[in-house]
């Protein structure tokens, strides 16, 4: 007995095993792309999104008359199998293939297709009484399904998994700002002893930075609204309904409950992905952040003994296996390479981003692929990061009063007093001879000891001078 | 007679050139750091930023009590100077230097205190009666002023500088793109055939996506707006006056017109420069799109005999040293070839701008080069291609429809007739005996003379179908 | 009844599944790394190395007089196993992990040791008689170790993955030459009309840039042949025997039959991976010229009818779900979409290279993830494009043909004759009045009709000119 | 009196400044690309290459019979004024303008023309004896001729410029690690305490690095050594003799004493610079380990009191303008920063690389301009720091004596001898403790008073163990 059935497109026929969903297109791109398998299947975001958005034009054609609601109903029926991931396994095609996405579009088409042809007692890739193209992709090219596709999958992708992720992340960070906001320690400028700061605020600028990341990413979430749905093969718009795109898109608005919207200029959407290419780029600004957390944490850390050794953090494996007890940073090491992919993947959507032609950027797949690795890696590394480092962070305060007691640089408070150049005096003096800033300043004559003492209040020096 | 003057810091004395308004921390950066000389210079830009910085400084510091009137009125006058471009030949340093821009800091402070000595009649030098550090730099730091100045000055050259000369390409595109509204002509996807667009359309698109760019990097100014002026050494605003960053702000925003304010973190504004890294990403997105146009206009203008010849741009030069007569896409070559260099510059943006640690990142001066120079690339090639090519594009008609004529992506007018499958079957069939579209589909019986007129108008293939 | 044992490390004791060879170590690090899991697991390149590495290390400390000989046979046994792929299942860490890669050589000790000790029929997670520390890892550290695997796995996928691939690739392309050698055509420069070449030059040029791209890659190899092994934690080889490093590299070399050898300075192959970083440089230049293959290849088989169209390529499935008949050039844009994935790659390699301190740089795996990726893309590719591109290339006669004819650049074989002003005069007169050359020339006086036909053979000016 | 005189080319009449030696085309050039003329006119690299090329193509024509030896002569001697700089005021031309350059290669031709023809006692402009295009360009184009300029000046810069600095600084450097060859330290990885090495071991590092990056950079002028010349316009050698392109190379190779030849397929040579994208790479290697040696010899001296403190370098200038006293690691910010300029032009020139159509890349000079720029600043780099960094360096010896005492990891030395468990528990004890090795390994018993002190020799660490 037969295991497998034809399937056929515009090229003629070819087998596809009986067990599958998908049709001739799908089949043909397995054949023709065997590159990267392993580890380059599309997975669960874009799977998704094709699910969210076939059911969203079909949902649009029948309320525009241009899909009868018994075809509609099945192919809705079958695209909501596709959005809760019962079908990913009739998924089973590449990044590497048109560079439209045209194939993973036809994969959905077929796929739903087929379901609905089977959910109402029909032989499968027959196209009857649902045809992938004429019904499924009714009113749609890949051109355009495949970029709307691209930003739904992103941007839930940022909601659900980045964005709490990384404010996982901040607000342990955030609390740990509060709970040392009175631990003085020494600044660093230069890797150089620099004035006091308090670890709060060190612990503070992290927030911060994480806090700039986030709402960079988000600003690019406008551009990712704009939907290509409507423009159809060159942006026209031409064999969809006059009003499929702004219904489409307020479908999928309603599906996902984020603002997506019909774009403006279909022809834009379709010949670039501007506004991924700026998602990726706030991606790579976070990374930047992280990756400066990352090694500020590791240097206040290191040591334990012939470092800085200002900051105690989770010992959470044995360090080296040769070096008996020895305890290594490894969250922010894999923290810092998650930065460093970001860093190599956004230079990857940039630069594909800059190669469309005429009426069409034939990177597509390439694209959202490093767009959604980065998502999904940094999502990863901060609860990682955030679990089994940042909550865990203490700092150690002998050594911390230790360096502030030793560091030259408190003489700034000085200035106002008696000015920089007799400040810089006393210090010179100190760093030669190795004596304390005191017993400088007291020996060169430039302030009594009820000044010294006055004056030199590591504290005060945390904030703006009030006189 | 001497024709150099002693002048000292905390290092000691040092010999400057009598003409100079310089000091000898400058001098002492001319003498260590010989790299890049010839090119590399800090140029108006900064100049100009710093001059602005300084004067809103002493307003600032005069208002608050910090600094008599009558110094802050010399400080004033000559800071006016530095504004004004009249001492630019006295800021002789380059860009690789101290990696928190104290050098060029200190630079500023010495000329406006030696050039305000002399307008005090003082002796240059002396320090008396306006100090570099105690007067000019006052409730400052090179780690706060240094990136003031950055945001100051890639503001200006912004506003100033790009934002006119892109919003002229644009408008020149957009007149072109409605002269050319009514242009049907062949649309391409996948460098292939594809369904008609009009001209307009096409033209269209590359404005949108340079108004897209344009956006793009107004939405970071908010992130340039935010000055770091006010957190001093480590951020803490040490040696400030309480008022002080915010009273600096102001008087910066007033003499520049642009909404500048105090920074809510001045530890983040000091550590990281990620609103100049968001900067360079949007000027990377833009020159994406630059490169994307330069790219379609050179492909369409491409032959004139052997190449797609659908447009016309103007013949500037000679194009070949050894092919007579030969024309070449040139303004596109040099556009392109800044969009690369765009590229090239931002890369080095993020990577520095990764690099902090602890309270500062030492890679500011690179970080502001490359932004200023892809500011004053993209600005000039804008305004050359504009003038030089934009402006004299023009439609090859008789090309456009000989191209339109032979076009069988035509045919998917059909599919809402006939299907997608039999659509393409006329198309197949046509292509492989060289013969027409309608030739083709009369063959195969699909449709009827009368339909294929009524349902084939390349003009009503350029915008939705209604029905 | 336990389906799980105890395994314990210096951080005490753990449980792991009882059919898990794997010890406590990368028990810990399943935990600690839930980032990128679907696909960053490593895969058969690096395990293969690790047991290449660790029967080679048992083989030599045997040698040595390190580890006795039973002890080292079992150990071999069982490393023996990981090379044939037997235990690629216990292998499941992921790439971001500690930097060192640490966990993954102790995920290598532990399956050993393990395995050995089922093979001495003792109690896994003993310790008895084989221990992963003192046993396995004798005498290396995981920071010789790894990049000493990291070197293996990629010259061993250089040499039987992307090479012949390749070589598969540029062979097809040298045929291809050879085959059209006498094929006239038009060149093309600045994307205009230009002198006549050959469509077998026009591809040699292709092979010749592939040929330069394997040679660049071949280049970098005594760089990847130099190996740590030997320098244990921080490159003095503590605790390893003084011949230990290469011994152990004689024996890797001998199971490979590649030239690996010891390193002269182990402290720089600790702390730098300059070696990967140039053969990740060399991936990039093979994949620009690959990117510069698939760009000429799509845009000489633009059209049909509207583009270039001088080289039909094959076609392997319908281009497009809404355009009836369309066939796109989907292995081009599969290929060119490996070739930017591997420059964004590369620039993670280059980053994270730039990061050591010390004695250590601590993103060995995230260098070895990208270099593996890339190769493992770039064979791929290769292959497909050679199979379903590549081999169906076929010039169109008549185009090639029509274009020749037109070509106005043929003009330039005059200029010996008459100079490169008058011939210039013609081609532009020719170029305004749309007419032909020899028109234009004869209507000038520049040439008689008999010199016209002498000089202007497109044939002769495929090679330089002999009088 | 008239200041101007009339140049014409093939577009026709412009007027050019009396006392420029420069035609019409570079007159339209100036006028066409007014984009970053401050900061990007070529300079004397570029414009001694051009003047090579020049001559050597005059005296192989000449030897050849393509032109007459009077003329020859004439063109000789022009080139040799080119070559000396003394003509350089007339290279006026700049980066961005026609993407094969050939602007400058007729800024060559004209200037070497008007010059000839000034020695004969013509005309300047009458093209009379000496004519730009069919003497001086004779046998070329700008196709051949810019990319053969390119290696010139990239092989001569790379010789008399980088490889002599380079050498100075690694030089410096292996002195160092020479005199403190017995200084034992604290070795780190992961930034945390690790095994001793030696100061000689750590400097030593370094030195390998900056001869590996220096090897690195040599293996590709092999690459350069090839010229494009003798392929004329599209690579096939139209209008020039058979012979031409071998001796001209031969020519080149005589005046710059440098091994360049005629490259064996031309059109490779025209349409791609994969050479060149490999010497970038080379110097990004060069760049990274001169960022790692950048940020070793910084953290090391961090301090001064509250860092790592181990390394002394030289106070050059007063380090902050707040802080008084304050002294910050300068040249190695200066140089870091150059490293990563390094890094971003690297990317612009790979991706220009990858940008080429057909039988031309219109990316050169953009190229050229970004390796001769990473050379010219890694050179002034690499002399500032060695005169003012590295020459100066000097141990801290009291501060490694501390480190190396306290450092728990000279453990490791006991694993040969009581296993990887135990030494881990002594580690741990005193870890917590707070104690010295000493103490908790006696604590617990496992080693005597005499083998503790037999074992634990810091020295001995830092070399393989002989038994």
């Amino acid at each position: 007995m037969s295991t497998h059935r034809q399937e056929s497109d515009s090229m003629g026929s070819i087998a596809v095993e009986a067990s599958a969903y998908w049709g001739a297109q799908t089949e043909r791109s397995i054949h023709h792309f065997p590159i990267g398998v392993a580890r380059f299947r599309w997975q669960r975001p874009l799977i998704h999104a094709l699910g969210v958005l076939k059911r969203a034009a079909a949902s649009a054609n029948a309320e525009l008359g241009e899909l009868d609601a018994p075809l509609a109903a099945l192919i809705i029926h079958a695209a909501d199998e596709v959005i809760a991931g019962q079908l990913d396994a009739h998924f089973p095609l590449v990044v590497f293939q048109t560079g439209s996405g045209t194939q993973s579009n036809m994969n959905a088409n077929e796929v739903i297709a087929n379901r609905a042809i089977e959910l109402a007692g029909g032989v499968m890739g027959s196209k009857v009484p649902v045809h992938p193209n004429d019904h499924v992709n009714r009113g749609q090219s890949s051109n355009d399904t495949f970029p709307t596709a691209m930003h739904i999958a992103v941007v839930m992708e940022l909601q659900q998994r980045l964005f709490p992720a990384l404010m996982q992340l901040r607000d342990t960070l955030a609390g740990k700002a509060t709970e040392y906001a009175a631990v003085v320690k020494t600044g660093r400028t230069h890797l150089q002893d620099a004035t006091p700061i308090t670890l709060g605020q060190e612990i503070g600028a992290w927030v911060s930075q994480l806090e700039f990341g986030l709402q960079t990413i988000r600003a690019t979430l406008p551009g990712l609204y704009d939907l290509a749905i409507g423009g159809t093969a060159v942006g026209t718009g031409l064999n969809a309904h006059p009003q499929f795109g702004e219904r489409a898109a307020a479908y999928i608005a309603a599906l996902t409950g984020q603002p997506f919207r019909s774009a403006d200029d279909k022809f834009f959407a379709l010949a670039a992905h501007d506004g991924l290419v700026n998602t990726s780029a706030a991606l790579r600004t976070l990374a930047g952040g992280l990756l400066k957390l990352a090694n500020d944490v590791r240097w206040l850390a290191s040591g334990p003994r012939c470092g800085i050794g200002e900051l105690r953090i989770p010992e959470n494996e044995p360090g080296s296996s040769i070096m008996p007890g020895k305890v290594n940073p490894t969250q922010c090491e894999a923290l810092s390479m998650v930065c460093v992919q970001v860093f190599g993947n956004d230079a990857a959507v940039a630069f594909a981003g800059s190669q469309g032609n005429f009426q069409l950027n034939v990177y597509k797949p390439i694209m959202l692929h490093n767009v959604l690795e980065s998502i999904a890696l940094l999502a990863d590394a901060c609860l990682a990061f955030d679990q089994f480092c940042a909550r865990g962070i203490a700092p150690e305060l002998a050594r911390i009063a230790e360096h502030l007691d030793r560091n030259l640089m408190l003489v700034t408070a000085l200035n106002r007093h008696i000015g920089y150049d007799r400040a810089a005096e006393i210090a010179k003096k100190a760093h030669q001879e190795g004596s304390t800033l005191k017993a400088a300043a007291l020996a060169l004559g430039y302030v009594s000891e009820a000044q010294f003492a006055a004056w030199m209040v590591p504290l005060e020096m945390t904030h703006p001078s009030a006189d």
